[in-house]
């Protein structure tokens, strides 16, 4: 009775739906360690990240460019794969 | 009649006998490509990475605080240890 979604079928707002997805290219624990914090310093993050996959997925109040810049200055290979839908 | 180093054989200046020894907690070949990346982008720097031992050396008209916070970037736990006469 509440639909294949469970919880009554009623959609949050787009905006806490997607999540930006990133390549980062990192390699072992210690990468994906300076990837969180350089995140954390910036603030106003809410993450994933998926190491074996070298993905980091970003809801944000900042935008595309911001979070790329901040993911850079880690010196990882990086770049924005787009907009994912939130499972 | 220049001597062996063709420009008067005489000595560079201490300041470039000495580096800075900086402890950033590295794991993997891709720990340190990042730092290296981070270096390259700040310019004015010759540097070496000891990997196994979590240390770089660093020379460079940029100051102790410079070099830090460009090397806190990269999201890594980092301490300045001193100076360390070169070899």
């Amino acid at each position: 009775m509440c639909g294949p979604f469970g919880w009554g079928g009623f959609e949050p707002t787009s905006s806490r739906e997607k999540k930006h997805e990133f390549f980062v290219d990192m390699t072992c624990e210690g990468c994906s360690k300076a990837v969180t914090r350089v995140l954390d310093r910036l603030g106003g993050v809410q993450f994933d990240i998926d190491l074996p996959n070298k993905k980091v997925f970003i809801d944000s109040e900042h935008n595309v460019d911001t979070l790329l810049e901040t993911l850079k200055k880690t010196g990882k290979n990086t770049s924005y794969l787009g907009e994912k839908s939130a499972q």
